[in-house]
């Protein structure tokens, strides 16, 4: 069995591929900056966004299964950058290339934000209505509705929802807390009110892997099912640290256009994926603010 | 003001160009095959579908509106072809492109393929559902989705429905009637109890040319509003032509699968983009049996 990984040295693709690896499935990832390949792991230098990559790619990988990762997710960018219609057109010519050489299943990587957000409940794959309102929202909708639509392959979409973890942006919400309260500064927060789905990055990549390797189709959700205010978060954080003190709340003000409420029904995760074993909020987050602790000098 | 035409050597490209001229326009064409140009046309030798070839264009033509006609529509595959991706990749870098360079306004066509056709009344910019059910539909929507949510000019997306007229191919209802009526050979149909919208391919350029001057925004479907059932348009040839005994109904089976009813709501292209002198079905359907006439040895 041989899976290509795009997006594998970001911040989900490198569990992936670990959980990947540790399942004993030949990996080839593409990217810009391979490094150093390994006995399971083929590494091909590959820029997805030069025209007749993909293809070229394909016929170098052969892979049974695409796990397509990659995309620009730049911090506090990506939601409206133009450069999405370049990632949708990647992505189209990456399916368009596995659909030549026979490629038997293709798993894409969507996002909470293709949903209109229920005020209460969470979001169901079947149930809730999409109504993608940003451009990066939108464009991943669309990757999915035309790769749907060409059913030349197995096709999965996983719907990542909120994510922390190691290697996180530092302005995002827990890399944020973590890496103030592991340099003893203050971290300034607002009331934290709005209630959120966050799962750690690494079950997250273990969630895609398990999910390539499976045979379930259509849009699955990738997330913990659990809901957790911002502010409980950040508490966690200053218990985990012993820091509490530093927990500034109210310091900034509360964003009035947020959604109160994003949190998935995993259902399908659970008992079609097969994927059941997550961390605990708990542990993910203290072992993330060990690797913080590790990094500030 | 200067408008930027792709597929302005098409079935309906071609109507919009002249209709642009008629103006006093000035227009650009981007074309694999330009041919000459003229004191009113400036034609640029592009592939669309080469990366980067969009901002060269624009970077050549400056327009202030872009008028994107061209995609694959290859009679008999285009419904499910695959290069639909490469046409909606090529939309999306034009889109970008037009962005780049500040365009005021970009005109996409769309399809009546879009929508979920009811069983009774006509197809609504507003009312009705939108859900393709192919490739093609599916990608058109996908690129009218996209480039609506970047915000960026003024946009609108003209859904063309049943088209006839000169140059059409000869596969397709109407040339294939008058063709064969033409040549004094039998026209084998169906029962033909399918009703649809047809108009000019004439109507259709003009309108589209209109609506790119216009600021209209959104979808708008460009059609006659007209019922008329595929047998009542065999008849209507068969009488222009004088050859009704060369009309054979019955010879071909009745299409299970084939919606019965796609006829377009038409208050927007008629009260907002001011489009309301479309030529009658008896006059178009003549003038495209004379054009056949001279055609056929």
């Amino acid at each position: 069995m041989r899976v290509l990984v795009t997006g594998a040295s970001g911040f989900v693709g490198r569990w992936a591929v670990e959980s990947l690896v540790a399942r004993g499935v030949e990996v080839h990832v593409a990217s810009r900056h391979p490094g150093e390949g390994s006995p399971q792991i083929v590494r091909h230098r590959a820029d997805l966004l030069e025209r007749g990559e993909a293809r070229r790619i394909m016929d170098r990988a052969r892979p049974d299964i695409i796990l397509h990762i990659a995309w620009n997710v730049d911090h506090g960018k990506f939601l409206s950058a133009e450069d999405n219609l370049d990632w949708l057109a990647a992505t189209l010519e990456l399916a368009k290339a596995a659909s030549a050489v026979g490629v038997g299943r293709f798993v894409g990587v969507g996002t909470c934000f293709e949903y209109c957000w229920p005020a209460e409940g969470n979001c169901d794959e079947a149930a809730t209505p999409i109504a993608p309102t940003t451009l990066y929202a939108v464009a991943k909708d669309a990757a999915r509705r035309v790769i749907d639509e060409m059913n030349r392959f197995s096709f999965a979409w996983a719907r990542l929802f909120y994510l922390f973890g190691r290697f996180e942006h530092e302005h995002r919400l827990v890399a944020s807390v973590a890496s103030k309260l592991a340099r003893d500064q203050p971290a300034l927060l607002s009331q934290g009110l709005v209630v959120r789905d966050f799962m750690d990055t690494r079950d997250a990549g273990e969630a895609l892997a398990i999910m390539a390797l499976s045979d379930v189709r259509g849009a699955v959700n990738i997330a913990s099912g659990m809901d957790v205010s911002v502010a409980d978060i950040a508490k966690r954080l200053g218990e985990i640290s012993g820091k509490s003190r530093l927990l500034n709340f109210g310091a900034l003000p509360d964003r009035l256009d947020e959604p109160p409420r994003i949190v998935a029904q995993v259902q399908r995760l659970r008992d079609e994926v097969g994927f059941n074993s997550p961390r605990s909020l708990d542990q993910g987050l203290a072992e993330t603010y060990e690797w913080w602790l590790r990094r500030v000098p």
